[in-house]
């Protein structure tokens, strides 16, 4: 198949230019002016519009087994939504349950994923400790392309790894040359905070915010930064939601560590007057952790991304329905945490962030895939526009505008936390793997089009 | 028995001046100048010396049980040691082992202090928990005058507190009115980091420090700091060492949390070349936690005390002999962790801070007594020169001169940290509850003369 | 004149305590417990109530001559509604023209001020420089009781000193035992903010607040306190509004510096949405430099009394009323600048300080009297109830409720920027040198009563 | 000409590949594995070493007059010694006396340049205002390729701008979509500090340092960040040579603001003692402003480079003799201020930042290149090895070692500040402009071989 994307202006991490776009196959073969087109190649119309790498998700769940129930979107609806918003990989989760063996665990998913339409790849989860663990990280690493290690600091008496396992398994992935992932959350504090709200009445969605105050984060945050600091890894810091975690980080990095913070999509626009709206079933639909929190807290993760000190945006798309959010109507500890946005992310974040002068597009493509790319290692295949790299693409019209609505969404679930949100940045077409999946408000997805995507282990540049 | 101290500069927190002081029983009865002394009144000469009030050392260590050993100084031996330097009060530790009853403990305590020749009171350890804890944390509060819990955040395998128990018992002490402490070092990096040297065949006491570096002190106090802020309870963090734990400090300051630190002698004037001495005698003899630190520690615990973010000065006084600390010849993790200075730290702290300028006489003051008086709830009994507080008092000669050395110390163990340094500032003169037990030199501590200093539950002001 | 205060609690800085107080002349004789009170004495019941020392307001602008008018306030009125709103002794400005001789101004202001009520004392402003300055500098702190010099950065065109004069007159200062103070705004900056909001047609008081954002007031704040640091000066920070001056003051403590700042009541609980009021006189009315700021500055204050980072609360009092105001009203830049507050600081604070849990009452009495007693040096005359004290005192009813107004107050201008505020806390009676000078609600203030307050150079503590 | 660099890897800021680059006139034509090589190609073998885009010095001075004399090197041997060191591209000063035309000065610095055998550019300094500065800044920028205007805030009475200056060249350079650059000292306090020096009797080159403080840099630096911040332009901080500056930008780049900063080789691994040195030749040799630091400041410039706070490394080279030195021998002031490393700088820092596991290849090509490029507006002209850059290349064997000596250096002037220093990694082929000019220590400089680089202004980027 061949694509020649023409007249736009191809946007990268490092700058922009005019310049016609050439695919064939899976692959990018030509960037440069005024190429000339095969005979048989599909013409995308880009002029007025920016070219840039398809998005990638650092962070989503899709068919997630969670708190009693499984999300509504699994690989194939939740990776079509990602095409069709210009996410063209996503990184989702193994997460095994405490003695579970992680590479059964890691097979498991990677059965569930056979259906994806899009890209994806797996970082997985350490939840508990042995030594089987520490050999099944090496046997992931080495034979399954993955050099990505989740930890949870919250959830207690469920993922939760205390302090043990955590030093256990970032120095083990600094073995094996692969990056630790935190969720940072202090979940001794989230859990005696959750009794007490219960304790004193406070059931409904509102107390969740309540339980998981921003020092609860930071707190998190601090600590693995220091681990990290003292074992001498890099470390990533999942969905980073609050002034005091970015704090913390830009702390490390002012002293030259290397770590690397995530902002989501619905952390940057949305506040936590959600919790307080008073549809529960709205409220009860916001339910993610970290919360959603002040207006403030916005402003600091716009600047974190702008400064250097945030790095990559991802939704931590996991989506419940009402029915399944309800489980929690009258225990807030008891609803699903999880929200979507795979659609939406790229358009959000254009829309906020590049349309008001927070970011150039530039920039918007490093923090939306290139940073993704280069700190999880797919770089240069992916999270670039350039000779070689996989022909994913979004051709962005600036001037197109979208209402976001569950209406319209093709995410699974009926609930939107951006609804309403007018967005003026949309994709016109996504380009997948040389195929054109998404075109003008019409999507291909092609369940099964997905590829699991290896990301081997990091090493030294060597001459 | 009638003292009066006359033609001296009293030196308070607040501000100095010329006054006599007249003592009578164990109290100060009247400050001001040309006082008339009783027929029978004992008098000291005080021209051109500072009268001050007793020193109180927050953090003291005497008969402790401790790695399998006993300190050398008790309760006599110690505080002895202390009337010598200038220090009136100490504040020692009960700490029950796990499962142990709070109680239990704290009673055992108060029979080996009866002994003590000077004023001594008590923070007790949670080391554990169950309701029992939670039981007793009362009692001791409500009925025997102990208002301040203490927290090992070190010590895997032994005494360490999880995060529940911080939680739990910082709550609780919340309730009861009483301040919670803590001891912050993350207990399992510092084990981890043993276990990796031991591994490597590093072994001598060189590798104490490279076990304890400052990420994993600050850590854990930015941990603790979180907890009470997430709590609403104050905390003071004991043995403030580096300028990282420092720092946590003054972030939560800024941000108008009550967070006090205590700062060691030793940690404001010894650096960790000590460690890599070739006599292993005398490192090991250095060995204690947090360790010693370079120098641009000892600049930045300067820096908190002139800035109001350190507010006492103590000296972890735990002695242990040469034999002793000879348990950990072949593994440096058997060195018993403990050094003197219960006698030294008056000094040291004057002579450092104040001929250098960088404290004034009334800083030194606040940072050696009010300080711990008020934050301890023994102020205005201890911690000021004033009509109805206790006479324990120390005239203070600042151009007298003394060399350290164990070989002249009142303190036992053989050994002394501090060992060849000329200070100029000494105490001509110590008045303890009204009695002289220190005169130029002559020591006449009497065993039994210290008290049991009952410190009731912090309570709000009410008109 | 002999006065009892019975059955109150005592608030001092250090502690709180329950004593009776007896004055005599206008001195402090006696506090304690149960005393006996003389024949002739009158007596005032405070049961139920806190006796302070007097609040020491540290900026003040009686009869100011500025912008081209005169305040509304002269030194009776405006001493006179200090007492009765609890302050004693107010911090007022010689402020020469530059050229003008330092000493002919003072003589000037002194001669202004013997109609004042309460006791007064001068900071003097240096607003140029040559080596006459140089000279009276010397001349008012070693003959005249000045002991701090203020600077303006702002104010370009007029009274601004640039960067030699504030290097010249901060050495001096230091040579002489004086602190120099400074307004903290660039004043370069401003004009060309200014300058541009004009020519963009911007000229209402709306534009007042564009014209000095918190950037500007930092700047300045962060120059004063690096000269003072390369100069090795005390110096104190007049009227800090903003988070960002804050922090540069926050960081120099930090590193042990000698840095003080001053807060005003109206910076602590007004927002900048004061200046887009469809009134333009209401608009007019709160035009003061810096402006009042966003809610996100006011937190950050309150925690910079709380943390120790700033030390004292002050009004900048300095009264126009609305034709004054209205020179102004076709270009923001001629409205003159200021505000009043002078009678409503200390019931303000309380407020919004002490009720809601932010200050305890001994930090009240801190921030409102004690430091500012001590940083100006008429520690311990001021700032404490204690014998031998000046007899200032404001006796304060916790449960007491006062709505403020224009209508009811007793200062001149017709307007009040706190108008419609409905405080818990008040005073009830004012003693000022002995007198009983405000009894719940009734103003006895005589012309003249006040007495202009010495205040001598620092010098070390000698022994 | 044609030349193949073979067997190497390339290092791009991006990435590290095994590639073979072909260079074809004066520009970069093929990058790939194993490319064929035209017949006529001169063959580069690099097998075993790194290809990576030749240097930017973003801070030199060839032959500048400057405090009476003009600098030993100029454009020729400036540019020469460059070439061998690695560097291909100088980013030199025009630097106009007050009151001077700044078209007159460029023409002036461009008829002395012609000479030069590397390419290079001007930063344009803006040291006066009037309306002809503001009209001639228009011209440099839209006739003449200038988008860097320098202030230097140091140099009172001579070239030291005022705030006024600051701010109006500032705002023009916004309008014109230049970028401001600055010289942080604060020149007052260092003119009164050299004053007290000289009073003092203190002379010689170790009074140098004593006048310039770090807390006088970073006052600066704070006061053009906060000018740059309120007028909303970016800024550029040359030579950060203190911790204290870092942190400015470091603030300020956490809240987003665009702010760059360039380290100095010297600065980042010589200290102070040089000024201390019996030799007063060798401390004169030395003296430069900033002036060297302790080792504390070298940390933490290396940490801004790790953390992406500093951005660009460049030498400030401006050679004096020792008889040019000589003029300062009774006056430390009249020392001129300059020191040498456009050779050096390249190795100096890839031995102490790459072979210290600080900084990874393509971090070093990123602050060596690539950063200064995209900053200065050259890119991808220069800063990248890619296909349509200019073949500035250098081949690095990271396995070769010099001991840097002024006796073998291409340099002028005698002295080095490096001397005696061995580094481990170094140019073996340098190419410029596609011509080989350095060769396994053979330099073929040639006189007029440099071009002049044009930097457009900086524009949006548009779809």
């Amino acid at each position: 198949m061949t694509t020649m994307i023409r007249g736009g202006t191809v946007v990268n991490a490092d700058r922009a230019f005019r310049a016609d776009v050439l695919c064939f196959g899976d692959k990018v073969v030509a960037v440069g002016e005024n190429l000339d087109a095969p005979a048989n190649a599909t013409i995308i119309d880009a002029h007025g519009q920016y070219v840039m790498p398809g998005g990638i998700d650092t962070h989503t769940h899709m068919q997630l087994p969670f708190m009693g129930t499984v999300t509504m979107d699994d690989f194939y609806t939740g990776t079509a939504a990602g095409l069709a918003g210009g996410t063209t990989t996503i990184m989702d989760f193994v997460i095994p349950d405490p003695k579970q063996s992680l590479l059964d665990a890691f097979h498991t998913w990677r059965g569930w994923a056979r259906k994806a339409a899009g890209d994806y790849t797996f970082h997985v989860a350490v939840t508990w400790w042995d030594p089987s663990v520490h050999e099944e990280m090496g046997v992931l690493v080495r034979e399954h392309g993955v050099n990505s290690f989740k930890h949870f600091m919250a959830y207690k008496n469920a993922i939760m790894a205390d302090d043990e396992t955590l030093v256990r398994s970032f120095r083990r992935a600094l073995e094996l040359g692969a990056i630790p992932t935190v969720h940072a959350e202090n979940g001794e504090l989230v859990y005696q905070l959750q009794q007490e709200l219960l304790k004193k009445g406070i059931r409904g969605a509102e107390a969740h915010p309540l339980s998981r105050p921003p020092e609860v984060e930071a707190e998190a945050a601090n600590r693995a930064i220091a681990i990290a600091n003292v074992l001498g890894t890099p470390v990533y810091i999942v969905h980073v939601s609050c002034a005091e975690s970015l704090e913390a980080i830009q702390r490390a990095r002012a002293r030259g560590q290397r770590v690397y913070g995530e902002a989501l999509a619905g952390h940057l626009v949305i506040d936590d007057s959600v919790y307080r709206h008073p549809d529960p079933d709205f409220a009860r639909g916001h339910v993610m952790s970290p919360p959603f929190r002040s207006s403030h807290h916005q402003q600091a993760l716009w600047q974190g991304l702008q400064g250097g000190n945030l790095h990559t945006t991802a939704t931590d798309h996991c989506t419940f329905c009402a029915e399944q959010k309800a489980a929690g109507k009258d225990d807030f500890t008891k609803i699903p945490n999880g929200c979507g946005g795979v659609e939406e992310r790229m358009a959000v974040v254009w829309d906020a962030g590049v349309n008001t002068g927070l970011l150039t597009p530039s920039e918007f493509v490093r923090v939306t895939s290139t940073n993704a790319a280069q700190i999880f290692n797919m770089y240069p295949r992916k999270g670039v526009v350039a000779v070689g790299a996989d022909a994913d693409i979004v051709v962005w019209d600036p001037a197109g505008t979208r209402t976001i609505s569950a209406a319209t969404q093709h995410s699974k679930g009926g609930f939107n936390v951006f609804e309403g949100r007018t967005v003026r940045g949309v994709p016109t077409h996504t380009v997948a793997a040389g195929k054109l999946v998404f075109e003008r408000g019409e999507l291909r997805a092609e369940s099964g089009a997905g590829r699991y995507i290896e990301r081997p282990a990091f090493t030294a540049t060597v001459a």
